[in-house]
């Protein structure tokens, strides 16, 4: 026993030892005196949203007693209010809401999909693309022809006439970055009925946007462009997994009929709102920084990680401020943009009433990638800030952001790109996001507590930074 | 709609602009000729992995058909046949098993415990340590000391006597990496009944390693070092919420009863296995490099993340190399090594036997951190080696490898630690890992079997680096 216990004790000292990892506090001997500062107050923030943080509890709150919460449902209202609530609870110096007129889009009845194979009747997970119109009552029973593309759907022409048309292109998985395999297939859902309507086919089927194969059907946004309206068909996702199976099945069974059901529909335009909120500026109230999110989430799941996690987050900014009496030079302005999924108002309006009234916008943060552990910041900006902000990278190294690159910022601060507008992505660790996205399994559940809160003290650290170094257009001139 | 249908359009562009980020084929530019050749040989690894990839499914297969696996348990005995099946899947030149005595501990019957507060009794989340004796049949009740820590426990005296001492030190959340929360709070857990014991406690119970507050006991190694048998008292680990709530009724009732109850003992040694297989070295056949993590887990649990993960991605680094016709130079050795969690007697005989066959080992490579999203390596080596591997950032950081540190390595392969060995541990994402840790939730589900694979390429790609690259006994001299 004796024997055994030491090489217990010996286990336990190297496991501890093998845990030896840098820490904050051990290398600010190369920083010089206000970076020190800074590696300082950016540890109290997540010093901070570790152990007081409050963004968690709201997402439990948002996601579990309201949902999913389409652009015009009831719970969409219902996250309006709640948005305000919570905004004005953590003491903004003001909080109100911007009117915006909204697509209203509603699911209606489950939607049903199914094939015969042998006499076996195989059910097909399948869910409606929002904006899609319905198929007929009793829904489209047509043959099916598989395309991987939209470049290949588009060269189908007369062979459409009649038919489902089913893209099956999958993520590239040899991507690191899932959103860059979600960029190389979304335009199947997007665009898929606007290019094979117009030959004539019944309905469009498109295989779920997600890296895995699964059995949950994933919804989003799709367009029928300029096309006319006796062209414009049904259109649907199934499951990666339903798709698998089906393209398996159409090899031996070129002439299987697909039947799929469902009773969305497209009602007039609904009220809502973007929530705002602000701490004035100590010294330029006029310059403004916005931190932001979208309030509104597909309806199947609860919107966690899309898009709760960046709501949450981005009020934990200012949350994280006041605990820690930062008081910016400039005015921090949090937005629960509406209506991002299906139609980008709160956005579109949002910019176009700080252009009406003349606001000056220095800068902006988005946080629409779920909330997973961090990684960095993709930066939008001029060369110069976009070299400021690489030039932070060891202050924020050690929580993890090391990915500090030019590229795209966020979809709902994107209308407030200029030359002089610092645009930046929050961007966490992207392998699990596309297991949840616009799906059913989209809930708290999925989301650590700590991965959130990291998230939260990586964007208030920013924002302090830019806030504080930031060129703006008088500093931008030689 | 048509207005609408832009919009939507222009926020899908929007979208896609905003995950541009910088992929591996990118950059190749600042690379010699050699480098754009591993590079490519990286990208080779990667690709692999997360297209053709077996690790998820091995784990799938080892966690749900045969579960928690604790040495000298029939499941731990499955676990040896289980692996020698796969490595010989895998078509390693040899394949063999390597006896070693295990100590053999068992849980018994379910573990109870509660309190009563005005009448309420309160049941309390409870489990046995790992070693630690049972309870008398009709279990312990006790007045409760609290303590946060050992260095509290030591002063305790006789205040101890009779009583329950309850270590209540939490994980200090403000720690970035996670496993340095666990090192400043594992010592209450593995040292507390030896402290608490000879003070004439009658148990003790100690708050469960995790950084939330959850329901799960957390099992885990403990040791009664050299006390006497009489001073040798039950230990157990109760919930972090039932060490909060505990804690909150001790400042007001402090003289209230504790209770529980547990039936686990220690039995005769038992017979296992090391599970060895190896390709061997195409150049330098006598030098070895070890990729291992360790075969046995703890009982509550599937052993998913604590180590099955660890196992399955070993193994995927030689079936990578095999399917990318990478034929190593040096002899690359596949060791799940047994009963890491209570004794570490596999590690100890692996390296026994190493020094008493005069086999050669250069390197070896653990993966006992959990199968999250990638992060990094700590090196364990002599200086020209750590610079060495940190020379290879620029080809790693494309798959989010930016911690490339000087530091401990893994707790299987320190016994092989030596000036000219070059030990490293792999280093995942740590944020989720002690939610799962020696509980019941550590299983299959918990797994994304992306980062599962980045990781097998992770490990792959520094070994293929290791074995290309790393200064040996001779190549050290000056």
């Amino acid at each position: 026993m004796k024997k055994l216990t030491l090489l217990t004790i010996a286990s336990v000292i190297i496991f501890s030892c093998k845990t030896e990892q840098k820490e904050i506090s051990k290398s600010p001997a190369k920083f010089s005196v206000e970076e020190k500062k800074d590696s300082t107050n950016i540890k109290h923030l997540f010093n901070t949203a570790l152990t007081q943080g409050k963004s968690y509890e709201w997402l439990r709150d948002l996601t579990s007693n309201i949902g999913g919460r389409l652009s015009g449902s009831p719970e969409a209202a219902k996250a309006v209010i709640w948005g305000e609530k919570i905004m004005n609870e953590v003491g903004l110096d003001s909080v109100w809401l911007q009117p915006v007129m909204v697509p209203h889009w509603v699911r209606g009845e489950k939607e049903e999909a199914n094939y015969t194979i042998n006499g076996n009747k195989i059910n097909v997970p399948i869910c409606a693309l929002g904006f899609s119109i319905a198929t007929p009552t009793n829904g489209i029973t047509a043959e099916v022809i598989e395309v991987k593309s939209l470049e290949e759907a588009k060269k189908l022409g007369d062979k459409a006439k009649g038919k489902i048309v089913f893209f099956n292109g999958a993520f590239d998985n040899t991507l690191i970055h899932t959103f860059k395999a979600y960029g190389g297939c979304v335009g199947q859902r997007f665009a898929g009925a606007s290019v094979v309507g117009p030959f004539g086919a019944k309905g469009m089927i498109v295989r779920s946007m997600t890296n895995g194969i699964n059995d949950y059907p994933h919804t989003g946004s799709m367009g029928y462009g300029d096309i006319a309206k006796e062209h414009q068909i049904p259109a649907a996702a199934i499951s990666s997994r339903g798709a698998e199976n089906l393209s398996k099945h159409l090899k031996n069974n070129p002439n299987l009929k697909f039947y799929f059901k469902q009773s969305c529909k497209t009602l007039p335009d609904a009220p809502s709102f973007n929530v705002v909120g602000e701490i004035k500026g100590s010294l330029n109230p006029d310059k403004i920084m916005v931190v932001g999110g979208h309030l509104d989430s597909w309806d199947l799941g609860d919107g966690a990680h899309d898009d709760g996690t960046g709501i949450v987050q981005s009020l934990e900014v200012a949350y994280l401020f006041k605990k820690n009496n930062i008081k910016p030079k400039n005015t921090i302005r949090i937005v629960f943009f509406m209506n991002e999924e299906n139609g980008m108002k709160g956005a579109t309006e949002y910019a176009r009433l700080a252009k009406e009234n003349g606001e000056l916008h220095i800068g902006a943060l988005e946080s629409d990638a779920g909330g997973h552990t961090p990684r960095g910041f993709s930066i939008d900006a001029n060369q110069k800030n976009v070299h400021l902000l690489q030039s932070w990278k060891k202050l924020l190294a050690p929580y993890g952001l090391h990915d500090i690159d030019k590229g795209g910022s966020g979809a709902d601060i994107g209308p407030l790109k200029d030359d002089h507008v610092t645009l930046v992505g929050y961007r966490p660790d992207s392998q699990r996001y596309f297991d949840y996205h616009h799906t059913v399994t989209d809930t708290f559940d999925k989301v650590n507590k700590r991965e959130l809160e990291l998230g939260s003290a990586s964007m208030a650290s920013i924002i302090y930074l830019m806030d504080k170094y930031l060129y703006t257009n008088e500093t931008l001139k030689p």
